[in-house]
């Protein structure tokens, strides 16, 4: 009963458990312990790439540009110092329980920069919820609103939580792709190539529809939602009455010329939108799992519901650090001469030169990257490589999760397989391409350059 | 449909809207938003009483006994220091993601501990998980096992979060309470004369029983369950093929001669029980919001894909900072000559004096405490202060709720109205009780205590 009002289907569960991390113990119930399973809402989460792949890493110690995570401290020193003096300074409170909702501190500073950047006075309050992490705050948007059998509209390529959490909450993922729109140019692509088409978004509406995820910049691709794209999701939230459950945690991380834009600023959006950041990716400290929801205060309700009842509240000591460093971080950015030491701006002048040498990199290596306008993912066709890999020594059911295995075991450089990103209907569409992360030392993609090309060299001699 | 499933009814969601606190803004949707309202199974936990508690502490301004958390820095020094040298350390991937189901070094080091305590080799990596405070363990443990329908025994009065918890999982809470056995005794009384009666007990187990919630030491009553009511608990779970979810996090704060029993150690348990512990309270930084839940591997992998659906990792540099916290308490803990110096014994010594302050400072004005086995809070009954007070004034259903806010309006000094620990249809049982926390600085509960003297004085001389 259950099984069908929450959309999962058991063939699709079959499907996750042929990924199943064999490192992982396998169930052995004794008979009497067999009226303990899994409930069924929750089967699509069984299933994480990021296990499987951490596991994979430790295995075979590869040069992992898998994770999305610098391998250096990239954040102005006084963010750090601030969760250091926050744990040891004289107010010893704040090692102890904060508001639920968001310690204050933090609250004045979201609602202060966030005011400012959509043009709109947010009450800290009732218009701001703190979370563990912008993934906490996903899960409280979602079960906030799902109804069992509401219909969720999910862009692929996907953070691959959006859809098992959907699942958990009694809501069915209806899957639209975005498409490439220049699938047979030469050279380098750009992730603005990849598109929604109208008709086909417009398709998927209809009066089961609740939520539509939305994430610009986005990840895996990279690609920075103009406003005539955010336009057109925005009119159809408007004409299906729908909310928009908007992921920006990757909202500094632009490259010049595109520029950032919140779909909650456009006309009658900000009482249909829940937006969400993270302090992970902003303050490039993505162990502080720390993140935040902003939206209409009814909407808002939800969440905190939700989450008073899985979290309560979050770590005190690192509200008051982010807050702090907000702080620090928005004066300097409203100062007159001091906005380009800013990190909410420095963050992409720090990236850039990192994606140009990861681009180069698996260009020179024979493969054709999708450069992206935003994020620090990057996305790239490996076929071309075909000749030199041997595909069949791996069991997987998809070719960019071969290609992701057998190159992390024998070339010892990993990457993220986006298939994991699509739904099983539309999986076809990821299994060209591999994801790298280039958050990472310029030295460590270098040594990623050098692994490539050794490689590439050897196999074309023999 | 999933109202019935889920054992939510609208009449006990009005019951808890009537307590809604006042202060959060009404949900006032235009009518087209109405679509959007908060899925039924998540009405049970609307209502908070710490949010409503918290904001008549800011409002009144009293001298505060309601949160459990201490009023100044009771944990050594190295604790906190540990979470400062964690973040600021040269090891840089420590403000970093870490591993899902918790830190390496984190696991270890609390399947040392435990492993220890239990006497049985704890796996770490498949039989331990850390998470948001115990809080999330316990969401995760619910979440993880009950299938719509099924039946939680819940032992009253209980963690308020234990009921919305299980409602908002499809399960169905079934209560039990524990029943003074000395209700004509006159002068203090003790945690131990409330028990089970195991008659009344067995009655409430049925083949759609799939959880019992043990708590302790126990919130907010102190008692700390015995070896023979331990094994009651333990018999019909094996009778009935129960898990048993034991909450035990403030398995440090006991008073001797009173012991610390862990459930999973009786004969058969160990494969039925999911225990909860906190390093909220095991080193008295309840802002720190980390927990763990232990067990055996088949059932804790149900608690791995609940976290992994609703919070993936938690915070690492407190991960970090706990691990190092429990490495030299352990090393004080298993040194001969330092066992007296580990805080995870010197807590209850610190504790004992204040809870002797707090139970003469209620006696003296005129209340009869009950004397708690473990933990930091105190219930006491305030029925014979009725001709001193004029709860008429108060708007509130139950009897403690009129006290409590009276109280803190009046008197100055704030506690937790236990009937909010109560099902509705037992919290008469709770009514004439009051809950105080004495983990605070001795002067502030000598403050606490003249606070009451002056105010009986006074109404005496009238």
């Amino acid at each position: 009963m259950f099984i069908s009002q929450s959309g999962v289907r058991l063939s699709s569960c079959l499907k996750y458990f042929r990924h199943f991390n064999k490192s992982i113990p396998v169930r052995t119930m004794s008979s009497h312990m067999s009226k303990f399973t899994l409930p069924p809402r929750f089967e699509a989460s069984v299933y994480s790439v990021w296990v499987e792949f951490i596991q994979l890493s430790l295995d075979h110690k590869p040069l992992n540009l898998g994770q999305g995570f610098p391998d250096y401290e990239s954040a102005p020193a006084h963010v750090a110092k601030g969760l250091a003096d926050a744990c040891t300074g004289e107010n010893k409170l704040l090692n102890q329980y904060t508001r639920g909702f968001g310690h204050p501190r933090l609250v004045q500073a979201i609602g202060k920069l966030y005011s400012g950047l959509i043009n709109r006075s947010l009450n800290p309050n009732s218009e701001v919820l703190v979370t563990v992490g912008a993934y906490e705050a996903l899960f409280c948007a979602i079960n906030g609103v799902l109804h069992p059998g509401d219909e969720v509209i999910i862009i692929e390529p996907f953070f691959d939580c959006y859809a098992p959490m959907t699942s958990a909450a009694g809501g069915v993922p209806v899957y639209i792709p975005l498409r490439d729109t220049k699938p047979n140019a030469t050279g380098a692509k750009s992730s603005d190539d990849f598109k929604l088409d109208p008709q086909e978004l417009e398709s998927k509406f209809s009066s089961k529809t609740k939520l539509i995820i939305l994430n610009t910049p986005h990840n895996p691709l990279g690609k920075v939602f103009d406003r005539s794209e955010l336009e057109l999701i925005a009119n159809l939230c408007k004409k299906y009455n729908v909310i928009c459950i908007s992921d920006e945690v990757y909202e500094w991380q632009v490259y010049k010329p595109k520029e950032h834009i919140r779909i909650c600023t456009l006309p009658d959006m900000f009482e249909r939108t829940i937006t969400i950041g993270s302090a992970g990716k902003t303050f490039s400290m993505t162990g502080w799992k720390l993140g935040w929801a902003y939206g209409p205060a009814a909407l808002m309700r939800n969440l905190q519901i939700v989450h008073q009842n899985c979290i309560y509240t979050s770590n005190t000591p690192t509200q008051e650090a982010v807050a702090r460093s907000f702080e620090t971080e928005i004066n300097k950015m409203t100062s007159a001469g001091s906005q380009q030491e800013c990190y909410f701006y420095s963050i992409s002048d720090e990236l850039r030169p990192k994606r140009e040498i990861l681009a180069e990199a698996l260009t020179k290596a024979g493969m054709i990257p999708v450069i992206p306008d935003g994020g620090y993912f990057m996305l790239a066709d490996w076929t071309q490589l075909k000749p030199l890999l041997k595909l069949d020594s791996e069991s997987d059911k998809y070719q960019d999760f071969k290609f992701a295995k057998w190159m992390t075991k024998n070339v010892k450089l990993q990457g993220i397989p986006p298939s994991a990103f699509y739904s099983d209907e539309n999986k076809n569409l990821g299994e060209n391409l591999i994801r790298y992360c280039f958050f990472k030392k310029d030295e460590t993609l270098r040594e990623a350059s050098k692994i490539l090309q050794n490689w590439t060299r050897q196999q074309n001699k023999l």
